[in-house]
């Protein structure tokens, strides 16, 4: 482990927000992440740092993709890791979330991973259980494992973030992912746009120090990165938008509109896409792609996260399985 | 291991009814359930017991708090925990739940964790299989893990048992967790009453040589220790309450009638509660609450039955992981 | 490990029909598969071979039988297994097979185990992924674990399968376990006959070298092995079969109908078994019966698979955990 790993600490028991975070910490993170990168590189899949801790993925809304990268960081870690979601929960009894949480601490879990509808849940549980908390997403407030991964695949392949604009396209108002990388890049250096029809973009956005685009042409010249959102397709039925295919026309990225935006643009999306809407075009765009890169960041980045809160600082001891 | 676990074996291959137990053999399981939580405190979270050893938990009814607390006690034996569900199950494809636990034995299980709406399931399964059976709630009929749980909270707080006066409290006829504790209570000699509305007492219970009270105050009055039941909401559509709010009036726990008790009084509840019903008042009586210790001390008294069912007796050889 | 395991390998990256495999490395598979359930008899069950490497039992069709003999597989060789349905995965969400497989493997997955109802499905992602694939079953065309495991079977029973007869029982027109071992007793020199009504045996059949018979008698006589195939029960209402009566009455096997066959004959079933429909009689003919075997047998053919095409070759170092 020592002769691997970084000496990195966070000094903090809880990921919450994104703006907990403060640069130099946010750099440890990626040095972190990088670190266990390598690692997988040199065929070192998995390190003992957090065997025998209990990491329960608890999550109220659906995400096979998040949950599992949770998931694959824990175990890599050597945690024990526990699935629990609303559908096969015991939340389906009625229990309140204050006793699920609590339960779910006294069941021994060192870690608590939490997806919530509703916005504050994260920080609301940090205040009631004495375990670790990390935000996999709260409403349409903040998520902040995601932005840290878009951001480290953003500077893994331009090297420094400082100075590079981005464009944000699509379903602002709705998107935690939206908001949580606007405070970030803000904090790393970046420029931020934002690109959509006016009913998909909050009016607050602009006190936030970021520029409006209703026109996607004008919003992509000039941009080093292109962060497209997930369109909710049930926004259709709400009035948020016209028509899907309206949305598609106007503001979908074909291989034709990246060439609006500066020639090594890379392009970076969330997922699950929406094949057809947000994007045209069978390959993805393929180099100038960085969708796969975030998927594969993303597991390096949440062992980084699991590490720093729940293994860094412990005694050397404590790491070390029982004889 | 032999530096941290007692001697403790149970000359026993399944785990059915809490009467199948004598008086030291559960003074045996509340000894190793106590090394298992001393282990913990001294951060050694797992123990390779069990490695090698697959445990399946087949519930065919949901209950994420006891299949959690299974998962997790098996896999800090070091176990494989396999989950079977019976929404994600082939039992969807009309097998026999004959043909299923014995594709299950098949298969490799070591253990199977059971838990069968219908009475007698278990039983009638240990009889079909040569693995390890542990009930973990049949039908109206038992509950044994949580019976020993429940009765190992008590003594942790009461240090002993026998003299004790203990108060179920509500749905007892169509309580498992009733039933079993009855039996283990008398075991351990404690004095035990059930309180609730004639309709939710049976009749045989008198038999049993337990108290019947249907006034709460009454059936509280020195009392050391208050079981509630959780009630099923849908009790009420089938006539057995008049009203969940009346109900609620005459047998919820509000901090007032609490004091009705002896003044040092505990407070169990198997979970999850129904707030407002069973109990009324955010904090679940603060310290007089033992309800999170229940959920805390489910975890050590399963890894004791698992360890001494399944590793016990075993030689010491075949406890060690393959080199 | 190199004490205990042949040094057979196979030089293929995946599995994806019975046809990909040649006589001598289904031979290799088979001795593999010994070696594993032999050291399962010296109560060695787990084998660190594939620590730290990641499989994904990606299941677009429910089969907890498949699914949990795969996850058995890869635990007792030590990988981290990771169960994604379509139930709670984000398929629900409309991303495509292609990203999804994709993002599988840019999540760090080694391997996928993929069941699906379309034909063709894992042939289509072995191109498009760089990790292995291994089919659990893809629509009315192939389940090669299952043929290889039916061998097996079949091999430990009659010590050899060439010159064996088996009859195959049932709806052969909708089986992909039909389909996989027709192709894989005929490599190993066994005689093929189908028996079912004329609606359920597909005209091709005769194509490939196998007799067909509709009535099961005439079926019956002189095998060596009756495979009865499960009937979906759905059949019925696309007109398929008249009747689940009549179908059962003339080709479910009772022990009466078993006496048709030579009298050594076994019978095998893929399961789940529709008691009372494929077969009358509670003891599914007791040592006649090889279904439990198959079951048993399962585990060690696909930990022969997983090891074979995901361990060997590898260098030495690899198979070690870290530090």
């Amino acid at each position: 482990m020592n002769l691997f790993l970084p000496a990195h600490t966070l000094e903090k028991k809880h990921l919450l927000s994104i703006s907990d975070l403060s640069v130099p910490e946010i750099e440890g993170i990626f040095q972190t992440a990088d670190s266990f990168l390598d690692l997988s590189s040199r065929s070192v899949r998995k390190v003992p740092s957090l065997r025998g801790r209990i990491i329960v993925n608890l999550f109220y809304e659906a995400s096979t993709r998040t949950r599992t990268s949770f998931e694959i960081a824990g175990k890599r870690l050597s945690a024990d890791v526990i699935n629990i979601t609303t559908t096969q929960s015991s939340v389906v009894k009625g229990e309140s979330l204050l006793d699920t949480v609590r339960t779910i601490e006294a069941l021994g879990a060192d870690g608590i991973v939490i997806r919530h509808s509703s916005s504050g849940v994260p920080q609301w549980i940090a205040k009631q259980v004495g375990c670790h908390v990390i935000n996999a997403g709260d409403g349409l407030r903040e998520h902040p494992t995601q932005a840290l991964l878009d951001l480290f695949t953003i500077q893994k392949r331009k090297k420094n973030l400082s100075g590079l604009t981005v464009a944000i396209v699509g379903d602002v108002l709705h998107s935690r992912v939206a908001r949580s990388n606007m405070i970030a890049m803000q904090m790393m250096g970046m420029k931020v746009r934002v690109v959509g029809p006016p009913t998909l973009i909050p009016r607050e956005v602009q006190k936030w120090g970021v520029e409006v685009f209703h026109n996607l042409r004008e919003g992509l010249e000039k941009a080093d990165v292109i962060m497209l959102l997930r369109l909710q397709l049930e926004r259709q039925a709400s009035g948020y938008i016209p028509s899907i295919e309206e949305y598609s026309r106007l503001f979908g990225l074909s291989p034709e509109k990246l060439s609006w935006a500066n020639p090594d643009a890379i392009v970076l999306h969330p997922g699950p896409v929406n094949r057809g809407i947000e994007i045209q075009g069978e390959e993805l765009f393929s180099d100038r792609s960085a969708i796969l890169d975030q998927v594969h960041h993303g597991v390096a980045i949440r062992m980084a996260i699991l590490y720093l809160l729940m293994a860094g600082g412990r005694p050397e001891e404590e790491n070390r399985a029982p004889a």
